[in-house]
């Protein structure tokens, strides 16, 4: 017995040694079909351990077919139990490519929040009273367009904030905005169909829809949102996918006529508008727009998220549906991933009702009205006539236009030497080269002193790229 | 003015109600292109409210495009603000489809977990942790792969309690098992290629795989799961899909001949064993098996879920991919929906890294023991010979086979009526008809009690069926 070994210093049960070693050797085909196992007697005096330790792991090697007990005369190893080995391949994954770190980088990455400002507070009480005081029912599955509590706070919720026109009932909850595009592209695009769409739009929610199989039909946009001259005459597109309160990327807001001309085209074409408002409660000029839902809910799929408003970890957002695509929706829901996680939803809930959903977007509009305001302050003070700032009348980043400045790789590269990270209208656009003088600045986690050390870092930048 | 009214007892501001009336009278068609709405001067008179209210009510509608301001002469309605009504359908969702409540029902479905088990204090106080300590960045986007927390606590789990081998780096977070398989069908399945699966095997699982363009190719199941025997000569599947812990419904162990000629069948052709292991760590008889990745781990995708040993509310699952297969299953899981939440992420990986998550499993497996144990007793109590039962080995549910009875859909509306639910086998088959005497009985979350009292109303059901 020799070749087995036991290591009273080991962490791993006694019982897990001595299968394990079997087992490799099983295996391995050190120890052939056929071979007799000492007795369990034997290995247990030769290891110095209790007798009922050699017995479990034999008993765990018989119940996975390793031996094979034969009445009265032992254990023996099984046919076919010898697996030939491959190559180990240690170090088998590739690089990870961790960038160097930059802590130093003043990052004006769009759509993101101010991370420092969530509510910690508030929703660690609230998550643990839903983790201890709600009925246990709760821990098991649910349905697929979620809590009623969360649809039930959230309709009326939009209802008095938005303008949108919605039953609980007519609500899915979704893992974040990114699932509600996925799924209505699962719902509504056939392969090869168009979708009608924003250009510029956000570069991923293309690579989304295209993954389903969509052609994208570019409308092009200017300071007022999508221009809805350009929508094709005969058309019979999946659906017209349109951000009419806060565009994205340029940041302009829809004109009632536009509305009213697309809900028009909508009814004519039999199609769906899909309205993405993924950040318009924070409005500086006025009180918040109405929705193109309310206007007509029997024609609109409205998309909404909490992540800008609260916490993109949060990982959730939601669709509201007409009647007739609800069913079929909740199933393609239930087929992803069957519900949204519990606890969270009903943690949402409470924070909503509780009032403290409201209170915080009222807080965060001053804490970013504030942000934009030193940002285009600084950029008049850093360019002066050079730059022309557009979209800044809500949402959480402007666009900014610099005349004599190209944004090509090499330029941001360069900005990036400084150590500032903006980002290219390109990037999102479908039809290339309208937009190299254009970039997109986000204030939503950047702090009023690295807004304006990151608006001079820009300044001398671009110093260099000219 | 008599067209408008003010209602100082509502909730909704002065501001909104004015514009919300003017903005309906616009959109209906009442108040024409071209009209000259009064002066705020006049209008605020006339309402008895501050000129700043009405000021505000015109700066809204400006904003939006319903009126347009004409220097010196006023305020005038908009050319193309008017949007013809279509009828509105006020009770236009269907029935909702909410079943008699009978709450006196037990139900003996399959895979839930004890409910009222679930460690609600150590959660909440972990969640509440998580939310009040971590720093701020936890509330931002996050890797599509998850938090290196939980991977890290994860892999060293698994390793321990698994025999799976893995770096965290292999493993992917995701939205319980079932976003697992949508994500896997759509990494490997290409339109009518074949996935070579248990049969039977749970329904949901072919219904994903199926909607990811496969045909499914049933390879029989006994009572050590999988015939590998089954396995065609030529063919080239997009992958092999296996329970071989405790094959899904029947409750059968793969032994290790099966394993062993499971893995040269995927070298050979080269094609990827998917192994679902749901709820292993509830095994009754010996320590628990080891996994099949842990054969190969470069030939085997590993599935695991946090539902049946946690709970299912939670969402959390998790892939382990073999090198080639990782990034472009981050990929897939990034335009699916991101990442997992990120604080309930964080919890799990301090509730497993604490000892928690062990020490939960421990305590459930004995309380699980003892439910199968009386539901064994009581079947064989009610039914003597006429049962056998099969599977009970392992997990959360057995299996019973009653040679005398048929469960037609009229049977099971039978037993249903008795105030009992009992799951049939056929539902899960791809094959039809081999298993109209079996029926799975999930004991999970029925205690001891209802489960005697949920077996003796199946033994009076079953009287009338015959």
């Amino acid at each position: 017995m020799a070749w087995l070994s036991i290591d009273r210093a080991s962490k791993t049960p006694l019982i897990r040694q001595i299968y394990r070693q079997l087992r490799t050797k099983i295996l391995h085909g050190e120890l052939p079909a056929g071979y007799r196992l000492p007795s369990t007697r034997h290995l247990a005096e030769a290891l110095e351990v209790s007798r009922n330790v050699v017995l479990e792991a034999y008993n765990q090697l018989l119940a996975e077919g390793f031996v094979e007990g034969r009445q009265g005369s032992g254990t023996f190893v099984a046919e076919g139990a010898c697996l030939q080995q491959t190559e180990v391949v240690s170090a088998f994954l590739p690089e990870e490519q961790v960038g160097e770190k930059q802590d130093d980088v003043i990052d004006f990455r769009t759509g993101i929040p101010a991370l420092e400002l969530f509510p910690r507070k508030q929703w660690g009480q609230l998550a643990k009273r839903v983790s201890t005081e709600t009925n246990h029912t709760l821990f098991g599955y649910d349905l697929p367009e979620g809590r009623i509590e969360l649809r039930t706070a959230l309709a009326e919720y939009l209802l008095r904030t938005r303008g949108v026109q919605c039953r609980p009932e007519q609500i899915v909850i979704t893992s974040g905005a990114t699932q509600a595009f996925t799924l209505i592209g699962k719902l509504l695009i056939s392969p090869n169909q168009q979708v009608l769409i924003e250009d510029p739009i956000t570069h991923e929610i293309q690579t989304i829809f295209r993954a389903c199989g969509a052609s994208l039909f570019p409308i092009a946009v200017d300071d007022q949102g999508m221009q809805t001259s350009g929508l094709p005459e005969r058309a019979k597109p999946a659906f017209i996918f349109v951000t009419p309160s806060h565009q994205f990327p340029l940041g302009g807001t829809l004109p009632i006529q536009r509305r009213i001309h697309l809900v028009e085209y909508a009814r004519k074409t039999g199609v769906y508008l899909v309205e993405d408002d993924y950040d318009s409660e924070f409005r500086y000029e006025g009180p918040p727009l109405s929705s193109l839902q309310g206007l007509a809910p029997d024609r609109t799929i409205y998309i909404g998220t909490f992540s800008k408003i609260l916490s993109p970890a949060l990982r959730l957002g939601y669709v509201i549906l007409p009647p007739p695509l609800i069913g079929r929706f909740r199933e393609l829901k239930y087929l992803s991933d069957l519900h949204a996680p519990s606890l969270e939803q009903l943690t949402l809930a409470l924070f909503i009702k509780e009032g403290y959903l409201e209170k915080h977007v009222f807080r965060m509009k001053k804490v970013y009205r504030k942000r934009r305001d030193v940002l285009k302050a600084e950029l008049y003070k850093q360019f002066g006539n050079e730059v022309k700032i557009h979209g800044d009348s809500t949402g959480l980043h402007v666009v900014a236009e610099f005349a004599g400045i190209q944004f090509t790789d090499r330029a941001l590269a360069t900005i990036s030497e400084h150590g500032v990270k903006v980002y290219p209208v390109e990037w999102h656009t479908i039809n290339k080269g309208r937009y190299h003088h254009h970039i997109l600045i986000g204030f939503g986690n950047t702090d009023e002193a690295k807004i304006k050390e990151g608006i001079s870092r820009l300044r001398r930048a671009c110093r260099e790229i000219r």
